[in-house]
C-alpha cells in the first residue's frame, strides 16, 4: 500500500457513554485522521448511529490490520462496524423498461465522475434502451419477463456474474422478485413517480390528477418484498396546476424522479446512509 | 351608485364554441371593462370555467340590471353564474383550539389589508386563544364539545346571527358537524398538517415520523363530510431529515401550515377559486 | 386548408375599454374559437398585453383572410399584433461549449416531443460535443472563434442558411456579437448559471462559494448586447451549504440550469412570453 | 452543580491530524459525553472547523474544571475555543420600526419554547409597535435617530444595562452605528430582504419589481460595517410573477423574512453558527 488510502466507517451500537471518544482514539491510534464525523442517536430505538471519514497516509495500515485494532472495541461496544474503502469501486446494475430520462441522467453523471461507480450492465425487460446503453458502451440485457422463474434466474445469474453491489431501478416498470430483493438487502434503489406513501403502486400520476394535488413528488427508496414501502432515502416535489394534463404531469415529473434518484444513488455510493428502523438516514 | 364598482364573475358551462367572445360581448354592451380573465376547459367533463375581472364607471349598471343583461346568455349558454360584487365585504368565523400560529397570522394579514374581509368572530372549544381574539378585539365564543349537538346547534346560531359567509378551520382539532358542512359547502375551509392524500387522519406528523418522509407539508382544502378529503385548495412542503424529533417536525410545520391556509382564504376571498369535480381550480 | 388550424395572437397595445370585448368578438366572427386567453395590464406604461389561443374548424380561413379581418382592430386599437399559427414549426440552433448537461437535455426533450420544434444545427467553438449531436443526427459546425469577425460571419451564416427562429445558448462560454444579437432581438435565449442579477459575468459557482450565499441559481434570459441583463424569463435556486465545494457547486447547479433554460426554451416555442419594458411577461 | 450539565464547544484552528481524536478524548476523560459533534475543514484556508455538543452527569464537572482540564491541548493545537454552557440563558433585544411580521413571528416563537432566550427588550425608533411589544410584556424603548449621536449613545446604554448577548434587527430601517456594530461583532442579526448580493440596499423589492426577477428572496446575515454585506446565515426565495405588483411582492416577503429571520437567530441561540473568513457556517 503506498499512498494515502481512505475508508467510510459506519457504526451502529446500542446508545452509551463515550462511544464517541472511544472510536476516535482507536482510529487515531492505526495513524488515521478523522476527516469527517457525523452521528445520530434515535431515541426511540436508543441506538447511536454514525459515519466516519478516515485518511491514512501511514504505509502500514492495512484492511486487516485495521480491523484488527478495532476488534475490541465491536466486543465491549456491540458495535455492529460496515467498513468500505476507498479502493474499491462498486459495481452497479441498472433496469430499465422503456423511459430514458433517469438512465441517461445516471450515465451522464457516472461519465462526469459524480457517480463514483463502475456501471457494469444494463437489464431491461423491453429493447427499447438498448441503443443508449450502446452509445455509452454499456452491456445490455434483455431479459424479457414472460416467463417470470426464468427471467428472475437469468437476472439473479448477471448480478451475480458481474459481481454487482449496487442495483438502480430506473423506471423499470415490473415488481422485482422477493428472491432479489432479499439477496440484495439495502443493495436495490427504486424511484417511485410519487410523493410516498401517497400513490403507491400503478399510475401515480393519475392518481394524482384525479386527486387534484397541488405538488407532484418522486420518491428514492430501498426496495423491500413490500411495494413500495421500503426505506425513504430522498424525496422531492415540483408544482402543479388544473393547467397541467397528464401528460404534462409526465413530463414535469420527469425532472424530479431523475435528480431525486441520482441524488439517492449518489449518497449510497458514497456510503452516507445507514437503514435503522426501516428509515433511512443520511449523512449528507 | 357613485364611482367604479367591480364584479367577479365565475362561470360554469358545457364547453362549446363562442363563449369567451359571447361573454365578453354581453358584459362589453353593459359598459363592462374586462380587468382580468382566465379559464380553463376540462376534457374529462366537457365543461368550460372562467373568472371574469369587471369594472364599470357608467353609473346605470346595478346588480339587477347587469343579471338581467346576462339572462339570453345564461340560458343558452346554460351557465352557471356566480357574480360577486366588490362592494359585498365578506364575513368570516374563524375555529381554533389551543395552537395560535394560523389565527394569528389570519389576523395580522387581514389589519394589514392582505386579506380583505372582515373577521366576525372566532369560535373554539378552549379558552386559551381568547386573549389573542381580544388583542385584535374580535368577539370570541367559548363552545365547549361535550355535548356535540348543543355545541352544533350554538354553531350554527354564532354563525347564521353574524352572517358568516365563509368559515375557516385554523387548527380546529375536531370535526365538524355534516349539518354544518352541508350548510356551508365550499365556504368551510380546513388546514390539515401533512401533505394530503398521504397521512390523513390524526397525528399526522407522528406519521410522518414513523414513516421517515423527507418532506413534510400542509394542505388547506374546503371540508367535505369524508374527513380530509375535500378539494385541494394549496399545499406546501418543507425539508425534514432524521434530526428533526416529532416536536421539531411541528415546529417546522407552523410555517407551511399558517402560509398555506393564508392564500387558500386570500384566494377564496378574491374569488378565485372554483370547485369542478372534486377538484379546486384556482385562477391565480 | 383540411383540418383543425390554430394560431396564438400575441397582442400589445395602449390599454383603453373594451379590448377584450373587441378582439373576441373579431376573433369570433372568423369562426374561431378562444380555447385559452390570459392578459395583463402594465400600469406603470399604461400598456395592454394579452395572449389568445384560437382554434379553427372553418375551413375558409386563412393567414391572410384573419389578417384582413383584423386589420380595422389593429387600426382603431393601436395593435401590435404576433399571430403564429400552429403549422409552422420553429427551426432552432443551439450553441455549445463543452458542457453538454443542457445540449442533452434539449435535444431529449425534443425527440420526446416536450419541445415542439426543429433542432437544425449545433454549433460550437470546440469539437467535444460533436459526438453528442451525432448521436441525434443533428448537424454539427465547429466555429472556433480565434477570428472573431470570420466566426461572427460564419454563424450568422449558418443561421440564415438554416432559417433558425430560435437561438438557444446552451452553456456558449462566449459572447455572441452585437450584430447576431440585434439580428435575433428577443429571439436568442441564453442561460446564465446565478440568480441573476446578482453574480453576472464569469465563473458565478466562484463568486457564490465566496460570498457564501446558501442557495445557488440560474436565470434562462434573452440576450441583449449589454452583458447578462436581458429580460429574466426564467429562474430557479437549489439549496447549497459549507460542505459545497466549488466542483459540488457545479454538479449543482447543472440540474438547476438545464431545467430552467428547458422551460424557457419551452415556452418561446408556446408563444408564451411578451417581453414588454425590458420584462419578459410568461402566460403560463 | 446537581444535575446534568451541557455544554457546546466551538473550535477554530489550524488543520492537522488527530484533532477530533484528541478533543474527544480529552472531553471524555473529564466525564463529558459527546451528544452530537459535526465539523468542516476549510481548504482555502487550511482551517478546521467543529462544534461538540457534550452533557456531563458527573457532578464534579465545573465551568473552571473543564477550562483547565482543555489548557493543554489549546496550546499544543493552536484551538480558538468557544464554550457557551446551556444553563446561560441569552438575552436579546430586537429593533424594529414599524413593520412587525417579524417581531411578532420572534415573540410568539420565544413564547412556544422554539427559540431558546430571554427576549429583553423592543427598541424602535417609531412609537407604532409599542402596542405589540406590551401584549408579550416586553420593555419597548422609543429611541428616535433625530440626534444620531444620542441615539446611539442610549441604544449602546440599553444594550449593556440589559446585558444583551444578541440584536436581531428585525426590519429596523435604519444603520446601527459602527460603535454599536463593532461592540456586538458576529452578535447583530439582520433581515435583509432582497436574496443578497442582489438588491442590497433601499428598496430592494421595488429593484427587484423593476428588474424582472422571477423569485424573490431574503437574507438574514450578521452586520458589519459594510451595508448588508456581512456573513450570510440563511436565505430563502418565493416565487413572483407580472403579476405581482409591488404591494404584492411586500406581502409575499413577509413569510419569507419571518421565517429565513426566525432560522437564523434559532441557529445563533443554539450555538450553531462559526463565522470564518466572512462566511457564516452552519452546523445544522
Amino acid at each position: 500500500m503506498e499512498n494515502t488510502s481512505q475508508a467510510v466507517i459506519l457504526v451502529k451500537c446500542p446508545d452509551q457513554r463515550g462511544i464517541v471518544a472511544r472510536l476516535a482514539s482507536a482510529i487515531h491510534d492505526t495513524g488515521g485522521n478523522i476527516l469527517d464525523a457525523a452521528q445520530h442517536t434515535s431515541e426511540s430505538t436508543n441506538t447511536f448511529l454514525q459515519r466516519i471519514h478516515v485518511s491514512w497516509t501511514d504505509k502500514n495500515v492495512t484492511q486487516e490490520s485495521f480491523q484488527l485494532a478495532l476488534n475490541p472495541l465491536i466486543e465491549s461496544l456491540q458495535l455492529d462496524l460496515q467498513i468500505k474503502w476507498g479502493e474499491e469501486m462498486q459495481n452497479v446494475a441498472i433496469f430499465v423498461s422503456k423511459e430514458d430520462h433517469c438512465l441517461h441522467d445516471l450515465l451522464l453523471l457516472q461519465r462526469d465522475g459524480a457517480l463514483h461507480c463502475s456501471i457494469s450492465l444494463v437489464i431491461s425487460n423491453h429493447l427499447d434502451l438498448q441503443d443508449v446503453a450502446a452509445k455509452f458502451n454499456i452491456p445490455f440485457h434483455h431479459i424479457p419477463i414472460d416467463d417470470a422463474c426464468a427471467a428472475e434466474e437469468e437476472q439473479l445469474k448477471r448480478l451475480k456474474e458481474n459481481n454487482i453491489n449496487l442495483v438502480v431501478l430506473a423506471r423499470y416498470m415490473r415488481i422485482v422478485s422477493p428472491k432479489i430483493i432479499s439477496s440484495y438487502e439495502e443493495r436495490i434503489i427504486n424511484i417511485h413517480h410519487s410523493f410516498l406513501p401517497a400513490f403507491a403502486g400503478g399510475k401515480p400520476y393519475h392518481q394524482a390528477h384525479e386527486k387534484g394535488v397541488k405538488l407532484i413528488g418522486a420518491t428514492a427508496h430501498y426496495a423491500t418484498v413490500e411495494l413500495d414501502a421500503g426505506p425513504i432515502i430522498e424525496q422531492g416535489v415540483i408544482r402543479v396546476s388544473h393547467k397541467d394534463a397528464i401528460p404534462n404531469l409526465v413530463h414535469k415529473g420527469r425532472d424530479i424522479e431523475r435528480t431525486v434518484l441520482a441524488r439517492a444513488v449518489r449518497w449510497h455510493l458514497e456510503d452516507r446512509i445507514i437503514v435503522h428502523a426501516n428509515r433511512a438516514i443520511i449523512f449528507e
